[in-house]
């Protein structure tokens, strides 16, 4: 989906003869169509549009090896992308350069069922996973809603409902293979589960959102799907009820797999979109994984827990249909609020807090929506102290684009000042940039000097994180 | 326990400008007495001890701050030193400069119960903490046997019996405060449960052996003791049946907290050294945490494990007094083992490897030892992949030595073979060293590059992992 608005202000350099030599080396993989290199620079926020020069359809990760060997002999910035659902302008172009689409490279390599491991290349999504993995009684957990390829959920560090129970890709990543800034691929790991032995490469380049490497294998860990499975939802008075029971649930160490907030107005939108007639009051959707014997135990736990904080109607089910049926409504989540204003442009912020705070924090956080006159329903993985707004916004109107920033900064800022991060899960790309410095301090100059020592030349996703970095300006200065 | 032998071979630099100033800068806490020194280069293998040239006792996080500001100014090494319990000689000084004692940074300084997080000083030591918290229903669970610091144990990416439920330190640790080569204060997080705000600098310190930064300060995740706790062991006919148990136990996905292997030799180790009748064939001890329902259901399915295994007397008990005797004869394995050969020293080496070839590696490594005619327990956190071999070396005797050297190193490649790795949990240190190249390949030069850009005079904790990099002396060469 490209944006209206297309900003090519920071491209300001020629790269056709680095263009010139990807063409004699990839013929037709190599696209210089307008229209293909805007859909690989679109966003999901009103953050305008910057395509790359090129986009190459990689065949294989020897193809990733070449093409970034070549970008680097021509200091050509170059972005891997996945299926595009990153939500904070990962992957815009600001320098043009580069794009290469990942999407071919979608082979499960190797599934080791007696270790509960598997290895991926970057384009495989994770529906795609579970769907192979299907008769195998093991899961890849990690649900960020989207259908996002594995290679961009590394480079996110995503993660999703079921963090709360299976971590995040920082947890489940054993093993990556990287190709580096000059086009040389590394492996990170082994598929031991842990190891002392050197520094966590694979956690270092987790997260770090196509600045250090480019993803082109990833071993993960998978788990074995419980014998039962436990769904139901329950409703209460007040937002600071539901974040009460979640905090109460996580403080008894409640081994809960799913517990997910969806705000009144996130209800009724999800009522409307899927013709539900769920009570519109704060909602907590919430799942167990066990034997029969300890999701029953669990689910009376719960519901003794939601007692204390004027919880009711909490029904559960094993059943598979009910349960997906339930889950699907969540998942439309974002469909269903982008329908109560069709005109305008659904933007998921997100922020994320210790738990002890998360009350405190989504209850300001709706009195600020509520007083800025927008829409933003909330919805969350409140089980991690994380959630998310859903502001709709006429990304044409100036002033609606002020009020959202305003809402978004202000969030952000807040989930800091409580000691929390001003993104639990949708990563800093180019639209938290200017929360960095409040959030990280003086630990910016050492993720700089990390990023100038493995991509001196700064053509791994330039623009992201951070602006383009201070100590490689100067460096180019001294050259 | 300071060797016999001391190695100042490699210390050739004259450091006594940089001695004398932290002499006028912190008097009595300044020690150079050779004693002193000696005790803080000590090493648990036969590698010489490498005394520091001084030995600072650290007062707070500002004395390490300025004595490493110091220790930079005039290019002089400088290592963390917690307790001493490292294994593979992480605090020798073979370019000596000064060593930092943290015993006395020993202050629990924020228990968030309602968070289960808690931020302590680096000398608090694991059973100091779980001392602290035993009235809060909260527990540390990162056991690596010995009553390690918690500095040490990020240092090495420590982990333990525990780690098959509860994670290593990397998974624990949400952020740290960092002094850094130039003696800033760094903080490397937040108390979120998870975040995506810029590089995993937490997990990057984390098992980097005091080789990017000396920590300060830990935030760590806590986790509730459960209501009810079984414990058990049982016994099995041969190695490969006990490993065959855990490997089932592993990928059926049972949430087993503890799941350890020992040896006949081992068995009978400890029943000499307790006063035990163990039976004296391989046996598995293993712990259940949940409900009581829960525990007794595990233990029911575990017991259904076994016998597919000809297992035999599996009894557990949810009795405390009987659970910590229990554990009691594991935790003495390492002083059980020593007491086989007294006049020996008992050095410890560790590897880890996918589960799947955990039979195969361990009968391998037990048929090795048994063909070198050593005497050589095999002890270990099995559910992980992760086992140690306790080897009894009489360490004047260059014989010895090399026996025991060939055994580690053949341990250390079958497992780099079997895609795990040369070390679970102990680190690479100096002892290590020569199995980088093989596990690590061209991923080294990343991690040195990592180095020279946080550490460009290669100050911290200088000769560990890997010898003095290559790139520094280029640079310098260049300089």
């Amino acid at each position: 989906m490209p944006d209206t608005q297309i900003d090519t202000n920071l491209n300001t350099t020629d790269h056709s003869a680095a263009i010139a030599k990807l063409q004699v080396e990839f013929g037709k993989q190599l696209s210089v169509n307008l229209n293909v290199r805007e859909q690989h620079g679109h966003t999901m926020t009103w953050l305008a549009n910057q395509p790359p020069d090129a986009v190459l359809i990689a065949h294989d990760k020897h193809d990733v090896a070449k093409a970034v060997a070549i970008c680097n002999e021509y200091q050509m910035p170059v972005i891997a992308f996945g299926i595009g659902s990153s939500l904070e302008g990962q992957l815009n172009a600001p320098y043009g350069g580069l794009c290469i689409d990942m999407h071919e490279l979608d082979a499960i390599l190797q599934v080791n069922n007696e270790d509960l491991t598997v290895t991926v290349q970057p384009g495989v999504t994770r529906e795609q996973l579970n769907h192979y993995l299907r008769d195998t009684g093991l899961f890849f957990p990690i649900d960020p809603g989207a259908n996002a390829s594995i290679g961009g959920m590394v480079a996110t560090r995503a993660s999703g409902t079921n963090a709360v129970r299976y971590g995040t890709m920082k947890d489940v990543v054993l093993a990556l293979e990287v190709v580096t800034a000059t086009g040389e691929m590394v492996r990170t790991g082994t598929r031991a589960k842990k190891s002392a032995a050197g520094y966590d490469l694979t956690r270092l380049m987790i997260g770090s959102e196509g600045t250090l490497g480019i993803v082109t294998e990833i071993t993960l860990k998978l788990f074995g799907i419980s014998e039962c499975i436990g769904s139901g939802l329950c409703h209460f008075p007040t937002i600071e009820d539901a974040c009460q029971a979640v905090m109460l649930t996580i403080q008894m160490c409640l081994p809960i797999a799913r517990i997910e907030l969806l705000d009144a107005l996130q209800v009724k939108a999800c009522n409307q979109y899927a013709n539900l007639d769920l009570l519109e009051t704060p909602t907590l959707f919430v799942e167990f994984h066990g034997t029969e014997a300890s999701v029953r135990e669990q689910a009376q736990t719960f519901n003794d827990i939601i007692e204390e904080f004027s919880g009711t109607d909490f029904v559960w089910d094993t059943n598979e249909a009910e349960r997906k049926r339930l889950w699907q409504a969540r998942h439309n989540a974002y469909h269903a609020s982008s329908a109560l204003r069709p005109e305008a442009k659904a933007l998921s912020t997100d922020a994320c807090v210790p738990i002890s705070r998360l009350a405190e924090c989504v209850s300001a956080t709706a009195k600020d929506i509520e007083a800025s006159g927008m829409i933003g329903p909330i919805v969350g993985h409140v089980g991690d102290g994380n959630f998310h707004v859903l502001l709709l916004v006429d990304t044409d109107n100036p002033e609606e684009i002020a009020t959202a920033d305003g809402i978004i900064e202000r969030l952000a800022m807040r989930a800091i000042e409580m000691d929390g991060t001003c993104t639990g899960e949708h990563g800093i790309g180019q639209g938290k940039q200017k929360f960095m410095d409040q959030e990280h301090g003086n630990a910016i100059p050492m993720m700089q000097a990390i990023k100038l020592a493995l991509d001196p030349q700064n053509i791994l996703n330039p623009g992201k994180i951070w602006p383009q970095p201070l100590v490689i300006k100067t460096q180019k200065a001294e050259a």
